[in-house]
């Protein structure tokens, strides 16, 4: 794991309360680690529905493949997760161990398999020993507690520099609902440590297909707009699980995505991703600056957000930034590689307000001095107008430093 | 520039023959540089004929699209090529500094501006002053050699470390042809040199749209199978031209690129733009290690490919092969995220001879002591077996360094 904290942490760590219905614990499974926590264990009462996006990979870890299975049933009783080993390209043996993690899951706490949700990051390829959890799931199932949030956050992170956890709050008709979330991210990571992992969890009430339309529609503008190294994990895992325990309370059960007084709580756990989303670029492997990229003026949303992609994972914008060089001439070059529709004379580009080339040349009236020192901040937005529709998104990636190559290079010398 | 050779770089310097119709300048004009030669002129007998490939960047420069436009009339008298200023989003400056460069060059040989062809490689989005020309292009004109190809590849260098040529002969008919070549690569390049530039001349007879579609097919294995970064230049260009003299010598002249009597000509052109792009993936940025990324068993050339550039620009699997570390779960990966057809549970990689990975999990047989070994090396082989078809494909890329984030990132601090 890295040792020093990423420059870019958020400066407190976000104080999770409980959610009815939901009980955590953490153990030392000695899966990979020494000395540390590396199994969490999420418990949920009856009537918890489940979600999940993951990873595009065609060639997706087994537990991956695993809920993807399960999310057919969309209810959920545990969720297990450990680091250290990704139980990914592991054949006939990674399913085999995701069944025994599962079936190990659901004798512990009274289910059936089919309501375990298991995820693993750590290195590819190394098959996993499920006889690891063998009773220590069944001393987790009976430590779990509310409050045990900065403990999960942590037994999940890999080269992760600090854990990454975020909460909201919003009303469900009358009734206050909590959502809260923990992740972990750090690009892909040495030795091998692939993966975003990210958990959500309420206490509302909303059907599985109504969570699912919420969480599909939730990661476009936020997971799905963060880039570290343009590289795709095998394990990527979003879940999220909602107990449905505030509906004792007043709450409306929702079974529709669509249903109008899912409004407050739809921008709320939005904020929740877009929350863990930053923190997951803040903590980008090597990471000194968090950069911003806005796309507008291009043809159509898809369009923009493409070119927000070539912009943020192009290593020589990366490395400019890094470098702290309001390298504009790249930003351009990053355009013209997306293959989108794009009018050199019409495309402008700034660094934060300072205007660097418009409508096809350098702006004559930009200042090198103003924009060097706009480039030495600690987080950089780039802006690229295309001038030739109304198109319009934006990405987070950070920059591309010698650290970068170090921690993902360097290990084995 | 960058000051010390590439490792990589070959331990000999081709040595070109003269081509029947073509002769060679090079001069200080003085665009960037100091001290040393930034204009190339190339002079073609009547006759000549041209053609040409270029970037795919929806942002071209201004010499790419003049090239393009030229290319209908396929004739050519002259080639000017400065290093230093890449003359791209120069906007209507652009235009109108490569149509007085081309009239000066008319003007110095006699010849119509549609004949000049121009290319330039170096900083984007600062003016070219064609003024700079002036006097200089009559200058190169009047003192042409035939032997200048030395000093004709170290003009239009710009971060590469080592000058890139390469020569074969082929038999036309009877008729012994020549085949030269020269190119600059290195990347994308600082203070934003970006371009790869290669230049082909031979003294065969053929035709424009005969030369165009040798070039067309030429590049598919060789040029397109190149990658430093993945990122993609404004300024891109290959070039080809054909002066026909050696028709005098017997050869036949061709008209179609499907002429039967071209196939000892098409393997020797095809040669020498193998072993030009091979000399540009030596010379990336910071690159110490030469990697060649081979797929095969995919479901088609295309999806091959595809899979291939997706391992060769991978960062993580770059940053592996510089640390030493035959790190298959990253090839794993790459093959996951390109998006093609990939059946985990059939998927086999190799690390030279080293067999690491075999039908979807760690090959038991696989010996660390000896792959590490091999990882040692200054030319490392990757090979993904898909096992689902035929498809195969080859691409060479090198390792991502530390000095790689140092050429592009700290050359302003």
């Amino acid at each position: 794991m890295a040792s020093s904290i990423s420059p870019l942490a958020p400066k407190t760590v976000a104080e999770l309360p409980a959610i009815e219905g939901v009980r955590l614990a953490t153990a030392e499974a000695g899966i990979r680690y020494k000395g540390r926590t590396d199994v969490l264990m999420a418990l949920f009462e009856k009537g918890t529905t489940a979600a999940g996006v993951f990873t595009r990979s065609k060639c997706p870890s087994a537990p991956v493949e695993w809920c993807r299975e399960q999310l057919a049933g969309g209810k959920a009783r545990t969720l297990v997760v450990n680091s250290g080993n990704a139980n990914a390209f592991t054949g006939k043996n990674g399913r085999e161990s995701t069944r025994l993690t599962a079936s190990i899951a659901a004798k512990a706490i009274g289910c059936r398999p089919a309501e375990v949700f298991l995820a693993s990051t750590g290195v590819i390829g190394e098959p996993l020993d499920a006889n690891k959890f063998n009773g220590v799931l069944d001393n987790l199932a009976a430590a779990a507690s509310p409050d045990a949030w900065p403990e999960a956050a942590r037994a999940i992170m890999t080269t992760d520099t600090f854990p990454k956890l975020a909460t909201a709050t919003a009303r469900l008709g009358t009734t206050t609902v909590t959502i809260n979330g923990i992740a972990k991210g750090a690009g892909m990571i040495a030795p091998d440590m692939a993966t975003m992992l990210a958990f959500v969890f309420t206490d509302a009430p909303i059907c599985a297909s109504a969570l699912q339309a919420l969480l599909d529609r939730g990661v476009t503008d936020t997971f799905n707009a963060v880039t570290i190294d343009g590289d795709t994990s095998t394990s990527d895992t979003l879940l999220a699980f909602a107990t449905g325990a505030a509906a004792a309370r007043g709450a409306p059960t929702i079974t529709l995505g669509s249903d109008r007084r899912l409004r407050e709580f739809r921008t709320a756990f939005t904020d929740v991703l877009a929350n863990l989303a930053e923190q997951v670029a803040r903590d980008g492997e090597g990471a000194r600056k968090l950069v911003e990229v806005l796309v507008e003026g291009a043809v159509s949303k898809r369009s923009a957000r493409k070119i927000a992609l070539s912009i943020a994972n192009s290593p020589l914008v990366k490395t400019a930034i890094a470098g702290e060089d309001a390298n504009w001439g790249r930003v351009v070059m990053a355009v013209g590689k997306a293959g989108e529709p794009a009018d050199r004379d019409r495309l402008s580009i700034w660094f934060g307000d300072n205007r660097l080339a418009h409508e096809g040349a350098r702006d004559p009236a930009y200042s090198e001095e103003r924009t060097s020192a706009y480039m030495k901040r600690d987080r950089v937005a780039i802006r690229a107008d295309l001038g030739i529709g109304r198109g319009k998104a934006t990405v987070w990636t950070c920059d591309l430093t010698k650290e970068y190559v170090a921690i993902n290079g360097d290990y084995r010398s």
